[in-house]
């Protein structure tokens, strides 16, 4: 495995690594999920993606029973979770939800904590940024975590490059923890916020950079070319929001065209998805997801293609899906 | 119901909150204020105000009691409390009461903590001002019972604006957490300092207000038209420096000119009184108290009349009320 | 009483306060510290003066289990304590006696919270300054034991006037906790330090004193004018640092020209001396020693005296001291 | 014994002192060690040398041990740990060793509190300079660690002047602890960093020292001047790197030619090494290790030397060692 700075931070990361998003709880179970863990582990992997959203706290739970089971030493891995969205999607939301407050800042990672069965978690990210909260009360809240000691490091996912640097002036004003870090969505379908809009913040601020949806939520895994296979996530009825992208006939077309260069690298189209944002230098890890262990093997792979992208594969991969992504 | 942010914190309250100043442990038990504040939280209130010298202390331990007893998720409702009268009105004031030093605040605090039994109080106010203490060891204290987790924001009751400014100032300065919010008496008969004295520092410093006393103590609801009925909060004994307020002939005269346009609107006297309050876009909630469900659902009923008041019926409510505010 | 704040502090104290040096342990057990101090609470008496070198710590124990039997409710008292000597003369001055380092500061307030069996010390005070260790470091350790919570202000004792700015500059810039008060001897026969070489503190910086040995250790009581008596402080082992002082002819015939102006202001010789120092504005508590109520009740009785002393009579006064204060 | 100042601070530590490296655990059991402690305390030494890495973390555990038996106050001793190598350095490094980040830092010192069995440890070093980790946040760790109680002061060892400088900067400008020592080799064979490189810190930044290695790992006792002896340091197979030092010809021709000195002055080779070190004021203790109680002694006698240092004697060792110390 690759490792690399969580941005400018000290900390160091694998440079793929394992999400729980949508299938801990959901398709993956703590036995599941410690058989899994301990492949990645084993394959390297020592960065575990989560969110107090995911599958309503039941993500964080599972996560946490497995990390007992499996009784690594804490200083081998990190995890993660992020903040925005609440436990709970139903009613008004009034502090309990789609807010980054003080209140709900301070009560959700306590509620993590507790989920999780740990004493702090390594890096806690703003899942979306809050228009109705300064962002001097959020960044201070999260600095204040950190000073609590229930966090170490901290970051924000899919915020605007002017929020972030917005965070950042004012936690470096104040002498507060900085944000390190930000979690974009980013694949060969989706490049516009990380290659444009935070350009400057790499430099500037010492930005890393998790990113999320490597597969195009498993649209460049070429399965979606003859519609939306029973089973999968464009099958699953919460998942409704993203069955347009998944089956739009372009992108399915260049998938296609992917495909033989793929073959040519020596890897699968999944593969070579992967391997494209790892081989990003800005990319700190990419997070990928899988629901059974040859699925996550398969992921790994990829990162035996990231030196063969040579500025030629490249120049071709951008020729097909040029135009496409936004 | 509405929600609004507390100012320019992150804080979402209310428009409509429960009071517990002169009712809890003096007219209402622990089984009246379970139902209170239950039909309250059914109505969408979420903030509920509390003070250390409220029945000495007896009021937060009944809230406490309630609170236990509902058993809300901790991220639903909003607890307040204030600081300054001291549990205790007899004997020499030092240190113990009528003032906002470092030793009254840190032991005061602690205190409500325990009788509310709660881990954290939402906002902590100063209630009153205290010249014989600088702002700056007050606005210290204030920033380290919230760094200490004991509380989440601060504010101040009946501060002037020079001194609120001056807090403010104080703290951003420093780096300590801001006062966000100010708790004026404000109602049809006393609006010269929500209106004029505090005119800037909403914009200035983004400054919330949570109101008390939209009925005048009564005075608005008609019912001292005809003097001071038995029973009534103007016959309590220790409530008779009210009496001559609520007994003022031209004001119960405008009293009266209030109730047709009242009814005009749908509403009582009450409801358009504390509609009234919260037509103001600055009043973040409007406090109210009620000894009995049936007033509280009343009073609950007053959000109905906000949308009514367009600028004429305004026009006329001020024509009435001309001359008699202060 | 009266009450004064603490210089420019919001904590307000008596004006007479209580101390326990030479006393405690030494000449007083618990019964008696019981009894004394709840003869000076019953006067009014809310400051109670100790450091942890008081016999060798056992001063902090007796007020601490004092204290317990007393049960006086926390907020109604102020308990301070001094650090510089350390608990043990012997030996060798490593970190443990004679400094105000860090090492030394934060275990020495550990130790004196477990004497007294308190949470926290209201005041805490460099008892004497320390030229081996910045006054940034000392300034630092106080301000991060009342960020702790283990004490509320914190003070001087015997700092010269530059030390005491230095360590106020440095604790306004970078936003610590500003030394509040200055403990020094202050009597008929020792003026300058506070008339003089403080004058400008008062206003720069707020500084407020609490001051010791009123009664310039017994000189001012008048009992040495016929040598040192058996039984008296001057004839104690460990005082012989103060016999010369003591028996100094002069002072002794200055004594006896104050007795007849303390008989016309219906006084003692003792009780002109502690309203002399009373008297002065700046000095917000004179702390007293008694070993009998009896005495402790006299020097109570000097507060009458302090609105005697016109300025005709405090020029008489000055008149037979001239010449002989340092 | 003589103390000296840590640099500019206020900690007196003992001009020699103890430590534990190569030694606890590899030849000195928990019963060795409270022999040697126990001298090395009786004869004044208040200052013991550890670090994270010593013996995988044995060496924390054996010193933990020894001092519960010896049951010192805990004014009365320093005890000091360092961090950066990990407690086991096989497998990739990867946040668990060779690093300064937040993530390390702040689980290791935790590691350490508990092998010791201790609430804080007095003096934390970063082990080694870390180029991955931004110097910012290893300095605001070890801010944190002190802010939290887990330290009292933090230094560096084996970093550069230019690093020193930059955490030291850092940390004045944002109101952290300030690093107060640096931990060199420092002996009559490596003298560039401490009497050069280092020149403008002592008097700029206050920096004290505390150095290792003051025999040259045995050479500067003779003993290699034949070879390496079985049993001796150069002879472990894990001290393997120092071999070709110890037996470099022209050294051990010096180390001929100091002896005579030694002699005169009254001491062995051994002896006026350390007290070469310790006669450059800039250096608050020279650490010397010892596996039997009479080396200690023999180390410790060299105090004795070191005021018969002169300036001619100086200039003698100067001319035997000319040329050969960088």
């Amino acid at each position: 495995m690759q490792y690399r700075r969580l941005g400018r931070s000290g900390l160091r990361v694998s440079a793929l690594s394992l999400g729980s998003w949508v299938t801990y709880h959901n398709q993956v179970d703590v036995d599941a999920a410690v058989e899994m863990m301990a492949a990645a582990y084993d394959a390297g992997v020592n960065f575990f993606d989560n969110a107090e959203a995911y599958a309503g706290g039941q993500s964080e739970l599972v996560m946490g029973q497995a990390l007992r089971r499996l009784g690594w030493p804490r200083l081998n891995y990190v995890v993660t979770s992020k903040y925005f969205w609440g436990l709970d999607r139903s009613g008004e939301a009034v502090n309990r939800k789609d807010t980054l407050n003080r209140k709900y800042l301070m009560q959700a990672v306590d509620g993590s904590l507790q989920r999780f069965g740990l004493d702090f978690i390594d890096v806690i990210y703003c899942h979306r940024p809050d228009p109705n909260t300064p962002i001097e009360e959020t960044a201070r809240a999260m600095n204040d975590l950190i000073v609590q000691g229930k966090a170490l490091y901290w970051g924000t996912s899919e915020w605007s490059a002017a929020d972030i640097r917005a965070a950042w002036e004012l936690a470096d004003r104040h002498g507060w923890h900085k944000p390190v870090v930000e979690q974009p969505q980013y694949h060969l379908f989706h490049r516009r916020r990380v290659e444009q809009e935070y350009a400057r913040l790499y430099e500037d601020l010492g930005l890393g950079l998790t990113t999320w949806s490597p597969l195009a939520s498993g649209l460049l895994t070429g399965k979606y070319r003859g519609g939306v296979p029973a089973g999968s996530r464009g099958a699953m009825e919460n998942m409704a929001f993203l069955r347009d992208g998944l089956t739009d006939a372009a992108k399915n077309e260049a998938v296609a065209k992917l495909e033989p260069i793929a073959a040519e690298l020596g890897g699968t189209l999944a593969q070579l998805a992967i391997a494209w944002v790892a081989h990003n230098p800005r990319v700190s890890s990419v997070i990928t997801g899988a629901s059974r262990v040859e699925q996550l093997k398969a992921n790994l792979g990829a990162m035996a293609l990231v030196e063969r992208l040579t500025p030629e594969v490249l120049s071709r991969i951008n020729g097909v899906t040029q135009g496409l992504a936004d």
